[in-house]
């Protein structure tokens, strides 16, 4: 089965879901413009999460995709702050900030079981996990009569979605921005680029593969569907979009960038993820004892990063970007959906000749 | 220019140099097969290249490509044996192995300058280097009529290569097997997916790009047109090949591994290169102060990989390896081209239809 007769879309483009940048405006604006739009949930409370599905449902009637991330076992322990050199340098940028104390973190990760409900009662057409799903998560998605898809870093973690009912495996090679959804084994072997990835996944499983990872532009979406993919999911494409909800600072950041700025750090969350290098990344890779877990790490470093916003200040920002970032456009998610349609037409044309 | 009309090939595919694994007989059936064969000659003294070059046109009548590793300043020290645990390290397998002392190295590296004059006498059609090249060997190369490209790991390195001459870049993505041509910055930031590279570098140069990383069957070579590469490099696909050279230990490793076995790691040459996992690099990489720097570390283990294939034995191998090898095929290299030429034929028309 195609992805778009899976998915009930009229073009394979999946705007991935980046917490802190989707916008309902932007999920809508994709989806609106026959993709698949996507918000990133794991850091929302149940209530929340419900406001903003329904904000979307009040700009698209067209099917969209919210993102939790799993499994639900890697809960946040408010009592338990560690210490160590990743807590003193939080600290000492409070210092700097004029943040006062570190605050002591509510729970502000899932619980995934929590968030799951609302999208179950809501009906969230598609539902993507990151970091893995439960096999029993996956039949209540199905018993709600709604799709659900999953990030694969590696042919073994792809083969385990397929085998537990996921309806489509998305392939995230080593190019992407944001987090590794890396759930088998060390994330450093399975950094594995798109290029090879995904034509081994598609050889691994039969459901559709979702190609993700430094895909820009026609090009990109050409070159994916070249190597067996069924779509692509475009990350840090949709970040210069006008609807996009990342602070201005990370946007100028973003422009002036090449691939070599990104890294792949555990220093932003407690999981490694690429983002572009800052001060506050190179500070806390240069300590010898590391970042805390996840998401301990990402919830104490919460205001700095808010503070940085408000500020203009990239040194603390967390800019997530894929390897694909030069290739940046700024316009509106419709505009940016149109050109890339158009494109791809104008491009396998071309090929064929 | 397409890459075709620059190298004189009639398809826009060269085989991967890589010393160790290219024979002659090798070289010559991908040349008489359309593509360009290349010759891994990195660690040829003068003599030995002229003979290989020699063989190579007893068997064909096709350009091929014979490449080096730059610059000429990374010479070997013979004198300069380090200490460390790499060293004691190296001496334990020497026992383990029954080969007696270290041997005093002599300098099997280069120099590259003296490699570059046979080349030019031999008038080899197609000069390619790794780790970059200097400005007055390109200058030396085309004052003799012949061709000189260069990988490239970053956009920065690429347009540095247009700027003084290259006719061809190679951008080589993280995918790749073998070692990272990285030659300015640090190689961690140099690891950028095939996906993501490959447009990015056609941006910014106006010199053929030559697509290199991952790309093991008609599904690359068509992305990588997608994605605007003149023609691709393509190295694991041909180890497989009858022709290739590779221990037998190898080659049953290539076949029984997925894309998350292989690790960039400097503990074989001293250089990061990706291969597929095993002992030697296991024990290597748990050293807190690391190999000795290249080509030291590359020399001295030597003796160790010579026996390591005559026992079949793939834990001290050097078994380099693109994260495309599970799509490994093995045949001849006349029967692997025709089969991915055909292919790709296939593959374009189903696109546009």
């Amino acid at each position: 089965m195609s992805i778009r007769a899976l998915l009930n879309i009229e073009q394979p483009i999946i705007q991935a879901p980046m917490a802190g940048a989707c916008t309902p405006e932007l999920v809508a604006a994709v989806s609106n413009g026959g993709g698949l739009g996507s918000l990133g949930a794991a850091p929302m409370k149940p209530d929340a999460l419900r406001e903003q599905i329904q904000k979307i449902r009040t700009l698209t009637k067209r099917p969209f995709n919210i993102n939790l991330f799993a499994p639900a076992s890697e809960q946040f322990d408010a009592g338990a702050i560690l210490g160590g050199s990743a807590k003193a340098l939080l600290e000492k940028y409070h210092q700097e900030l004029g943040l006062g104390e570190l605050p002591q973190p509510s729970g502000i990760f899932g619980p995934a079981e929590e968030q799951l409900e609302v999208l179950l009662d809501e009906k969230v057409p598609v539902i993507s996990f990151h970091f893995g799903v439960e096999a029993h998560h996956v039949k209540a998605i199905h018993s709600a009569g709604l799709k659900v898809i999953c990030s694969a870093t590696t042919i073994e973690e792809a083969v385990h979605l397929e085998s537990i009912g996921c309806d489509a495996v998305i392939a995230q090679g080593s190019e992407a921005g944001g987090h590794r959804g890396t759930f088998i084994g060390d994330f450093q072997q399975a950094l594995i680029g798109t290029m090879a990835l995904v034509p081994q996944i598609v050889d691994a499983v039969s459901v559709p593969v979702i190609a993700a990872g430094g895909i820009m532009d026609a090009r990109g979406i050409v070159a994916c569907k070249a190597l067996g993919a069924s779509g692509v999911q475009m990350g840090t494409a949709f970040l210069g979009c006008h609807e996009s909800g990342i602070p201005s600072a990370w946007r100028q950041q973003l422009k002036a960038s090449s691939p070599s700025r990104t890294i792949v750090t555990k220093v932003i969350s407690g999981k490694p993820a690429r983002g572009l290098a800052n001060r506050y990344i190179q500070d806390m890779e240069a300590l010898e004892d590391g970042p805390m877990p996840y998401p301990m790490q990402y919830a104490l470093s919460g205001a700095i990063r808010r503070k940085a916003a408000q500020q203009g200040n990239p040194d603390f920002l967390a800019m997530w970007s894929g390897q694909g970032v030069g290739m940046l456009r700024e316009m509106s998610a419709a505009d940016l959906l149109k050109a890339i349609v158009l494109e791809t037409e104008v491009l396998l044309k071309a090929l064929s000749g």
